[in-house]
């Protein structure tokens, strides 16, 4: 399971859930792992894979049976899914709703849609626009994130990057950072 | 001569006829080889490296004559006239249109502008948005071009690709990705 | 004090004065060393580092008091500052208005806020503008700035790149390339 | 805690229960995560992930309180230490009995020196040599790890990239390639 | 078919030959196109393009039915082959007696060994050494690889780089450069 | 003029003076500027370029007629140059006794060989290797250089990473190291 985890939110931890009912261990990778401090990717690899981490055990889940694996990007796009595998321990199947992962990864493996819950509001993207707004997102992630989000002032971190790179209409931004990620 | 090729399409064929009227040998530079798998650049270098060589051939020109190489980009523009000289055999003349291309290697080389033709339809951007909206583009590339795409299923792959950037507005697309390639 | 100095300007020579009145020596650094040719980066490192030097000692400065370092880009922001001190000697004092770079060296270094100087008129994309329209500008910059721009023919490259790059409205542009970038 | 882990042997265990009992939880970097199919680095990350995680299970201790990260190398020394901030969670103590890690961490961190268990014979380059010759090894590392070896046929593999790189001699090999890594 | 081809002599040219024989079309790749101008690799990935091409034709090959495609070196092996599969045209054979390519690209492709001629003699560091000692070579490559050779003035670049490297002795230059290459 | 000046010595100094007689300016550039805290690269790139300038201003040399330019290194020989260009402000000369860099430079600029003095004393090697045995040094180079080492412990360090490469014999590890640098 491939994400950026901008930050690791609810919907991320539904999905986890629902693989590991159908598979013995699930491989976490925490994809554009080199970038942080910008606006859609404010927080560094090793923050991602504590929150990641903690909203597992938070979440009642068997952390023995995950690993969480911080993955760089491959601009070579025909290239992308031999980094997954000298990166990853080996797998069998890979959950992605992601049309060019599908694209990339199926003539190797397995790929298998996941079922979203609540796809608008369990959005890296949106959670980061609220964040910016002041409007509440406590409830879309687990309470620890949120605390550890707090803790390393997480909350100024986020808005001064949208002031640094003036985001003031937030599809914009989106339109032009986001668009052709992987994930 | 340099482009992206993406794909190899009949104002590229006619250019190379052109320069073989007025040369011996033709080096065609594949660019951005190490780009694949998004909408502006849907074809590997391998898969265009291929396409080229079957357009050459179908149009009767005389590959023997014609060198094909891949070339990666350099984001130093000052150092990308160099990348050249490493990568290529030796040459005389550089074929371009590009102003910026004319910037950095007239200093050093003749650089010719070639005479296009129907510019606005042998066109690769163009091309991709046909291919995208199920508009007819047959005519604008080889019959070897038209049917090695159709065999990689290369249509369901550039349509996969726009949806997956997000291309609703094609030219909103072209100023986000394109506007400062050299080509 | 940091800065890509696309050109070196009144501004930059105004906080020049204004840190050495508080400090001993000053390291101008060059960033986006391996940024040229493009309409927001039209000159090389080396053309930044001459015009830079010369615009000093026409203002007067005392050179023996002043190192001029180009500095590459980290896409990894948090390891940026740690590029600063293993390519800089050791500096006591940062100048910067970036709340970025404040965010990303205030734990390392005392970082202070310089007083800038007519800003927007001071302002390296105001200048290019200025030059693609062939607006005055000659008062923004040292005599020996803009003597050396002329002498390189770097009037036409701005125009050229602006052209190559599609710079119509100069507003798109800066919001396109330049929005997330540390100075 | 670093190294890295070609193969994951019983010294590294040993090590980590000692930390384990010195701390709360533990960070197990895996360096050199970019080389496999050497002799030096017959593994991949993702196989050494693999190993390393089998092994503390195998060992009885309580991966919930472990992490395994990859990092790739960097060739700039004095940056070294702000890769390993990045990538990695908070942490507080850096175990390593390498002279050029203290110097390169101590500023920013406490470093602990480990106490080292039959360190001639847990060592990866002299398990390697033994794979070599054809010497037991199974001994040295975890049930778990040499399992593993054996079902990915790494024995082979770890003599076939002996003979492709000529290593004769086995002295002479680590005096090549192995002396100025961090670990 | 790979290599580096400095020079491309007549074992390679054996080869392609044998190669046309069992297959329809050749794609020789140029590795390590990268390195020029040290005694391992002393001509430019463009000069070995068009002494290898020279070759064929002089050799009365059908150079229609082959390609010849630079290659740049790829650190992590485990995604070497990806590299191949993005840069080259689809194909189904690679002849190489290399064990480390064997391993891998076995798993993906068939991997045949090529019948070598008269091994110790055709071979890029054996005429390398008899250029620096200015012993006869001209026999072990085509009549248009040795033209090439003289007119760049590649023999003085060799004896000048093998001084610049302080090569006494040619093994141990081998040893330290070559022995971990994939050809 | 180029070297990786570990440490700027008396050498580097009386190059310096012989160049300004005959030049206005001077460029020095400190080559393998991202290689540190190594035996044969102990200091960082800042750290030397503070040396040098300290060495410069005791040794009663104009600095106002002085760039000091930290330069990466470049794999591509047959690109250095192009990177020279980029980096450095415009020049007319290069002074280098080293074959290599008269090959790759030759064809674009004038080529000077300096006239060395004490070259097997004023060696950055050999200077190296006495700091390693204790053995005297401060004749070699400035008293501000061998001042600043010593505040910054460089002694120690040089000792530290001699250990942790296992320099034993100073002759192999040149002969590992430095043999096909440029400088």
């Amino acid at each position: 399971m491939i994400g950026r985890f901008q930050p690791f939110h609810n919907g991320h931890l539904v999905l986890v859930r629902q693989i590991l009912k159908e598979c013995n261990e699930v491989l976490i990778v925490v994809g554009s792992a080199q970038s942080n401090y910008t606006f859609a990717n404010p927080f560094t690899a090793g923050e991602r894979i504590l929150m990641t981490r903690m909203a597992l055990e938070k979440g009642g889940l068997d952390v023995s049976k995950i690993f969480i694996i911080p993955l760089i990007d491959e601009e070579d796009n025909a290239r992308w899914f031999s980094l997954l595998l000298s990166m990853l321990p080996p797998f069998d199947v890979l959950y992605s709703g992601n049309n060019l992962v599908f694209a990339l990864a199926s003539p190797h493996k397995e790929v298998r849609t996941p079922r979203f819950v609540r796809k608008k509001q369990y959005n890296g993207s949106y959670i980061r626009k609220r964040i910016l707004r002041g409007e509440g997102w406590s409830n879309l992630v687990s309470d620890a994130v949120f605390d550890f989000i707090c803790e390393i002032d997480g909350i100024n971190r986020v808005r001064l990057l949208a002031k640094h790179e003036n985001v003031e209409s937030s599809k914009s931004i989106e339109l032009q950072k986001g668009y052709y990620r992987k994930w």
